[in-house]
């Protein structure tokens, strides 16, 4: 290895910050591209420049001084991911696999060319087409493009919830009755080396839509367990990307396993590996994209991972609240940010809390659940 | 605690920069000080100060900006220290503890006052009384101020060796027929507490005269852990001192435990506990000086440290050899410290080698040892 690789990140949020914590261990040269002067990677790449991601012109000026291309958010201009790689650069992962993961449609159409389980679905261009399909609710509707975190999913019960719907292009996607929601994050490394992490478990926040905890290993059955990996690297073979990939699944109550969405890069249901793993994913995403043998995935210990969301009401600079009393259960761990200002349900960090086994790791997290707040 | 505390570090070695990677997940601010504008710390930091940190008023300029003053080098200047001390700037260590430790003559009393156990020995104001002690040979002869990592530390067998021997101000300490050198690393935060990490187990180069891989859990009988870690505890609360202590000690023929030496500061003998522990060292030296409650030392896997040197023979631009076929052994994790330039025997970095359990662990160590190597 060259003493230094030149790695460029398109976003610089929580993702990237986590993922170049990970890169100094590998002493890699960062470049972040974010449009937000103040995005948590500001202080802590090599060179940040502040642009839009999204434009052709700026991802392209910015990702041909790289060595390597990378990612931490989806919404990035693909024809320049595209331009780059016939230029030479590594983009990773490539143009393909970002352009048919930012659109749903083509998410959902992927998977079934490829035999991968997913929730049966159709494709609508407009409110007409919606119309014309409420025998198939209930169902999600999620927009074609620019889906995150909540935004852009709604749920129609009957025909009464039209008027919900959107009008622009979209998936209507039927209701699965699912038991739990799992997620799994593979990885690959150019030469082909294909890695999983164990089966993690999500619960969401009723409101926000966001994951709200999860836990490993997850309480699910090892059969299923070892099917939810088989679907998952299934997955990120079918892509032949390269990087990593969250599975997110549903676990039906009828005992199948369905692909809900995919992620190709690090995840929120992967944070937890930085204290729980050999290996975290972020350093594993490192791993692949700089083409070394990827790492152990082995759990070192149980664990629950917390979001730490900005307090409703509560609009400014960042204050943290509870941090004493929550540092002192062990096994407590917190991983802020650097986001300067909080405000409602806005990720500022998230918290891991260790143990021995699930059943300790759950009572320690029960224990200080909502302790810490972030106020302003 | 507030958004954002200003923390200074004496030091931009690798330590600090393993410091400030752990920093990253408390939102601190970080200024650090080097004489060396190319420093591990230089790109990891918030605001480099190239400058001397022996110097007194550059360490008080340097200091009076911050909140919280600790050092990853104990050679700095201590006048300066007392003075920020004085003026209100949290220094952790306190300057007396370090212009204890600073000085090996000082450091051996300190432990004969409080009744801590350590190999007999005599203070040397020059040539003239080394030579009036030559019966208290075979001992090491010490200089009391200066020391590193090996330099300034000579063995004098005999009264033939006297020609060997320095003629500044040193410490000859007996020979210890030891058995083991252990090493027990202790933080205390500003409230009190104390925690220890458990006795890890070193193994020295037989020519730098360096750590030159250290495992843990150590191989040593349980009651001698618990005496290891008694006499820890005693030593730092003895120096009443905030942040984390590495004590150095000789385990002897006779199971006795002399306490060799100690640092005020993040220790090679506690780089596995990145890996290896719920809490790294790093984030415990961060816990104890924001007086937060210390985490956890519990180890989650068995662990080998490696250190990695540079080479000898090789000057220049630093190269990694050997990357591929170390890093697809389960469980190896390297760790660089961006250093540009090599030279035989720099510390470059370090390996971890995790495993189920020691034997695991070592025999991964044993098959990547000299595996990878630092060239130019």
């Amino acid at each position: 290895m060259k003493g230094e690789v030149k790695l460029g990140i398109l976003g610089g949020g929580q993702l990237g910050r986590m993922l170049i914590q990970a890169g100094l261990d590998f002493n890699i040269y960062t470049l972040v591209l974010d449009p937000d002067e103040n995005a948590p990677c500001k202080d802590v790449c090599n060179e940040f420049f502040v642009g839009s991601f999204r434009d052709f012109d700026t991802v392209y000026e910015f990702g041909k001084n790289c060595d390597i291309l990378t990612i931490e958010i989806e919404h990035v201009n693909a024809d320049a991911l595209e331009k780059l790689e016939q230029e030479g650069v590594k983009v990773y992962p490539d143009a393909k696999t970002v352009r048919t993961i930012q659109d749903k449609g083509l998410q959902k159409e992927f998977y079934k060319q490829h035999a991968i389980p997913t929730a049966d679905f159709r494709i609508l261009k407009d409110v007409e087409e919606l119309k014309a399909n409420t025998e198939f609710l209930p169902a999600f509707q999620k927009l074609r493009r620019e889906g995150y975190d909540g935004r852009g999913v709604t749920r129609l019960q009957s025909e009464a919830d039209l008027g919900k719907g959107f009008t622009e292009p979209s998936v209507l996607e039927k209701l699965v009755d699912f038991e739990k929601e799992i997620s799994v994050i593979v990885a690959r490394n150019a030469s082909g080396q294909v890695t999983a992490f164990p089966v993690v478990e999500l619960s969401f926040h009723p409101e926000h839509n966001l994951v709200d905890s999860l836990f490993a290993p997850a309480n699910v059955p090892y059969k299923l367990q070892r099917l939810a990996i088989e679907i998952a690297t299934r997955v990120i073979e079918s892509f032949n990307m390269v990087g990593i990939l969250a599975v997110e699944m549903f676990l039906t109550k009828d005992g199948q396993i369905l692909v809900n969405e995919v992620a190709p890069r690090p995840h929120n249901s992967g944070h937890h590996t930085i204290k729980a793993n050999y290996t975290s994913q972020y350093e594993q995403h490192l791993r692949a994209i700089l083409d070394l043998p990827l790492g152990s995935t082995d759990i070192q210990s149980a664990a629950v991972m917390l979001n730490l969301l900005g307090e409703p009401g509560y609009d400014g600079e960042a204050k943290y609240e509870g941090l004493q009393e929550a540092l002192a259960v062990p096994g407590v761990y917190i991983h802020l940010y650097g986001k300067k200002y909080t405000r409602a349900a806005r990720k500022m960090g998230h918290i891991t809390v260790l143990g021995a086994d699930l059943q300790e790791a759950q009572q320690r997290a029960e224990s200080i659940k909502n302790v810490i707040k972030v106020i302003a």
